[in-house]
């Protein structure tokens, strides 16, 4: 009772202006069962109905009181409409209306009618009709809310879709209201009345129907493999659940179904597919979340080109059925040709800006400056990029910002030059050839530079060349406006990855991607020879589109004794394979078909059609960064008596104690 | 290389007889991509095809050879079809034909050829045609086989369902190649390979495609919730994760994503739903797992109809799209009235033998027979149930055994009599009648009964006295064939359940469904009045089909004041219901919809469809009754490294050392 009454008291004044074009998830409006408590939704009426008795429910996203005549604007998922409650209307009906508060649930029953000309809104889907209210109800109050659903003023579209970086933290307070992430967190199923977030999640909806869909019509099957399951190795770590039954036993929460599709294809389900929770207990990053979904696929009897062809089919038909965009043909790159031209092993294909490998150029070969010579020495590369048209831009703090990135990526510093006229360059760079002539010539025609580029030469290890000037055209490439001049989605194949790389620390090979990955067809032998492991290029590819990895897999391992070599080569022994791999093992013995697969990263592939910038937007309920629900209050502490019947101990507990 | 031989001297003599008719998945067949290994699958090919090339792979389902003529079943997910590799192929395949063995993997090359008419074989879907083989080539060999996947014989469709319960012990070892439950468990990937499972979760993948599909079209957005959540109160006990970021804080896996469904209706999604994986660590029984899937959806703006109406869609929806049959108007039946006609809340209903209260009949009324007496002097109740023609049958032996059976649900005892001629009674249970008379009219016209009839008669508490009744008139459906004499799906819904029951341990009142369930709106003012909370109805409803409870849901509570008075009366303090459901209160406080929904057993309704016994034939990767994964060997014991990250102990190695 008291808790009513406090809420009478509270008074939200309806904000000044509140934007309604960007309102109304477009979706086929449902047809309203003859008991639901709706004759219509709000955002299906039309001049059409003008004439109609209609029965509405919605959540007042506005109220305007105008002389007595109170306007509601009344929203729901299909959109908003305008109700009016005046001359009109019964007086129950007026004197009801003016309990009404923001964010209240209400019901309506009223006449369509059309707007007067001079008061039709075009950019609300509705504008052209009014409810001429007969009958008002105040369905449920509301708290003060901790921040406000509807949008303020015109054309700022998005809380999450920052539009002009400059002005981003103006826009997104005036988006959520002031409110903390933290805030905003904890009352997730308030945030999630935002239309951007409604939008986001309808938009994964039907990605995942057209992806089932799609799917579907080529054969596959969808199978729910287990959440309960063992550790598989997939390199991150996992989620332990403690087993009741089995005391001092666990299960764990899967990285991915791997191993369970390779046995899938084993059992001859020939095309399988699942859209599936994964987890890893990893430390978050921003666009990291404990648990996540995969679009995750296996095709038995198939070469690498089957399994590209149906993982662009998902593509396409998500593009095409989701926004109505067209993707066409998407190009091969080798992972060495990715890093030669772009540094990094999922390019950014909407620019060019591309490195280039100046290592042999008789120029640097021939150079005496020290940086260049000891790189070569080092057996190390040296690669440039040029920025066209950035001299007058490009102050020294500029230059020297750049600098400050790359050494992050394990260089020691950056080469730089303006191009003046005649091609002559004014800068530390300059000091590569010393007295030599013709670097001109080079300037123009290797790096086809030009009067006002500027040329950035990095030296040093591959690794480090390729991910501090890679990683610096990305960045440049976002801030400079690059991404936006070219295609709105780039999307390429990245393919014949190495199959091994040498982890220094542990001195040893690891796989690039997992144990089971093929090595290619025409490189199996190369697995004999102990002096070419590092040379062996896999049969695993990587789909990328504007510079993210969306997704990836490869062919497998189907001969139990390449799987045994491979580990071999991992230097897993034998008792640890039968331990970890057993089952796997096993089952390629028992006549496995040739076999290969992939996963796309749902999140991922939303983020970017959604134009997301956080994955927190394209997911109902995330976890922060610590890997906490803020709403739900999860992890929490549990009872002793609930850790005693599973046989565990808390340890925490003790460590505070002391 | 020792492995490759022993396998080669693993001679397996195919199979004198193996049944294909059941063979071959009934699918679209998908056309093969350029760039497969194949042309076509083994299932696809007809009479149509005669004359083409065709390049195939399979596994080696039977294998014959006939005076130098082999004939090789090639099997895929698709179908069968026989390969002939003798004079007309060339000596390397007949050569390499000599090596292969029952489940190798195999590639063919060879011609499409119209079958003699004297060898074709219309039970096969290939059988018109068989392959000449012009290049064999063995792509995965096989170890000794733990059982046989080809079905031997004829007739005998499925291991897994079971035809004539008196053979079915021979059935199933011929069946199952003699392999025990275990060994089938832990290479399921093998027994996966068997056509009825794999016909099964076809038949999974096809009504969750069907679902999905009419889901979306009604206006339905999927949204996934959170598997890494905070403990709900489902009555179960939960899976917990410990958490390494927050020491000594856990995560608990969803019994059901309830409370994340309400949050999306008080959010505005208007209609959710998920096909979702869901954990309860129980003591299993047969038919449950530890993780099973739930089809879940909630609506907002609607009261119960509407809800019953989508479920009804889904149900049709699936049975039409999955079965091609249609499911005609399932009726309501009132909470009240199932237990008075069935005994059981989840009524039977493919059949009559109903039960009938004669506690009122002056027959009994006046009955001095003690059983009887003593069961009215307590309150109880005496119910009746006829079995019809059963007098012959019913041995001393046959009853003894009923009232063996009702014992275990609680009745003292069962009182039986065979009708003779003129209605006469042979049995204890004339006994009840003493000296009077007229006790034959009320076996003709009030129960019905005839010569040769069976008369039951209990009479103890109502709970005992309908468990008793109502689940032997389940058991005698099924034993006597009755089950089989009516439609071949029976759906019901069952409807006005009470919302609250007591629970005499407890001492106190606790929720039928859960505590998020309305009162029916006639009954909400009955919460006022303590000494009617027993009397309360909810709008909670259950779908039955075939006595099994599929499905249940209800009509929410979406007043926070209404929720807090539920929980007062469920004997939860306000700092419990701030520390268990704070966030759900919060929500309802902000603006909260009617709204209601429920969620179907996936499993349970596959299994209908397939006619499956077992909850292990509907899921891929089932866990035995103690929870374990005997594939992957799943739970086990993981590194102290892995606890000591996670500041968890298991104490059950202690324990193990005392």
């Amino acid at each position: 009772m008291s808790q009513t009454d406090s809420i009478e008291k509270t008074s939200v004044s309806p904000p000044p202006d509140v934007d309604t074009s960007t309102l109304g998830v477009s979706s086929p409006a449902p047809i309203p069962a003859s008991t639901e408590l709706r004759s219509h939704t709000c955002g299906q009426l039309r001049a059409s109905h003008v004439g109609e008795q209609v029965r509405l429910h919605g959540w007042a996203h506005a109220v305007r009181d105008r002389g007595g005549v109170l306007f509601v604007l009344l929203r729901d998922r299909y959109g908003v409409v305008q109700v009016t409650i005046g001359d009109q209307s019964p007086k129950e009906a007026v004197e009801t209306g003016k309990n009404i508060r923001l964010e209240y649930v209400v019901g309506v029953e009223g006449t369509v009618t059309r707007r007067d000309a001079a008061v039709v809104n075009l950019e609300m889907k509705t504008g052209e009709i009014e409810i001429v209210a007969t009958d008002v109800k105040i369905v449920s109050r509301t708290k003060p809310m901790p921040f406000m659903i509807a949008e303020q003023g015109k054309g700022k579209k998005a809380d999450t879709k920052k539009g002009n970086q400059k002005n981003s933290t103006k826009t997104e307070i005036a988006a959520t209201g002031g409110a903390s992430d933290d805030t905003r967190l904890k009352y997730r199923y308030l945030d999630l009345r935002k239309p951007t977030l409604q939008e986001n999640l309808l938009l994964r909806h039907r990605a995942t129907m057209a992806t089932r869909n799609f799917l579907d019509a080529s054969g596959f099957i969808e199978v729910e493999t287990p959440i309960l399951t063992k550790a598989t190795p997939e390199g991150a770590r996992d989620y332990l659940v403690p087993s009741r039954v089995h005391p001092g036993s666990w299960y764990a929460l899967p990285q991915s179904p791997q191993i369970y599709k390779q046995l899938l294809m084993v059992s001859g389900f020939d095309r399988y597919f699942q859209i599936t929770r994964c987890f890893r207990d990893e430390d978050l990053r921003q666009d990291r979340q404990p648990e996540f979904t995969q679009i995750d696929l296996e095709m038995s009897f198939v070469e690498r080109e089957s399994v590209l062809e149906v993982a662009e089919g998902i593509v396409k038909c998500m593009f095409a059925k989701v926004l109505g965009k067209q993707i066409g043909e998407i190009p091969r790159i080798p992972y060495k040709e990715a890093m030669d031209r772009f540094g990094v092993d999922a390019p950014d294909m909407r620019f060019g800006m591309e490195l280039k490998d100046i290592t042999d150029a008789p120029i640097i070969k021939d150079s005496d400056f020290s940086p260049i010579k000891k790189a070569l020495d080092d057996k190390g590369m040296v690669k440039a990029m040029v920025i066209t048209g950035a001299a007058k831009a490009s102050s020294r703090k500029v230059l020297d910002g750049y600098t400050a990135f790359v050494k992050s990526y394990g260089l020691s510093g950056l080469l730089y030059a303006k191009v003046g006229n005649d091609n002559t360059l004014n800068g530390p760079l300059s000091k590569v050839t010393g007295d030599k002539t013709g670097f001109e010539d080079f300037v123009a025609s290797a790096l086809n530079a030009r009067l006002g580029d500027v040329i950035l030469v990095a030296c040093g290890t591959p690794a480090a060349v390729n991910a501090g000037l890679g990683r610096l055209r990305v960045k440049l490439g976002q801030e400079n406006g690059l991404t936006a001049t070219g295609p709105e989605y780039a999307f390429c194949w990245v393919v014949d990855f190495p199959l091994f790389e040498f982890d220094e620390g542990a001195g040893r090979y690891v796989s690039v991607h997992h144990p089971f990955t093929s090595p290619l067809p025409s490189q199996m032998n190369l697995l004999e020879d102990e002096s070419r492991i590092g040379d062996i290029m896999s049969d695993a590819y990587d789909l990328v589109c504007n510079g993210s990895e969306i997704g990836g897999g490869s062919i497998r391992i189907h001969n139990p004794e390449v799987q045994q070599n491979i580990f071999k080569v991992l230097g897993i022994s034998e008792a640890e394979q039968t331990e970890k791999f057993g089952f796997l093992l096993d089952a390629l013995s028992f006549g496995a078909p040739p076999h290969g697969g992939l996963a796309l990263g749902l999140e991922r592939c939303i983020m970017i059609m959604a134009k997301a910038d956080s994955i927190r937007d394209v997911v109902a309920f995330p976890k922060t960064t610590s890997a906490s629900d803020l709403m739900a209050g999860a992890p929490a502490p549990v009872s002793s008596e609930q850790l005693e019947e599973l046989s565990v101990e808390s340890t925490a507990q003790e460590e505070k104690g002391e």
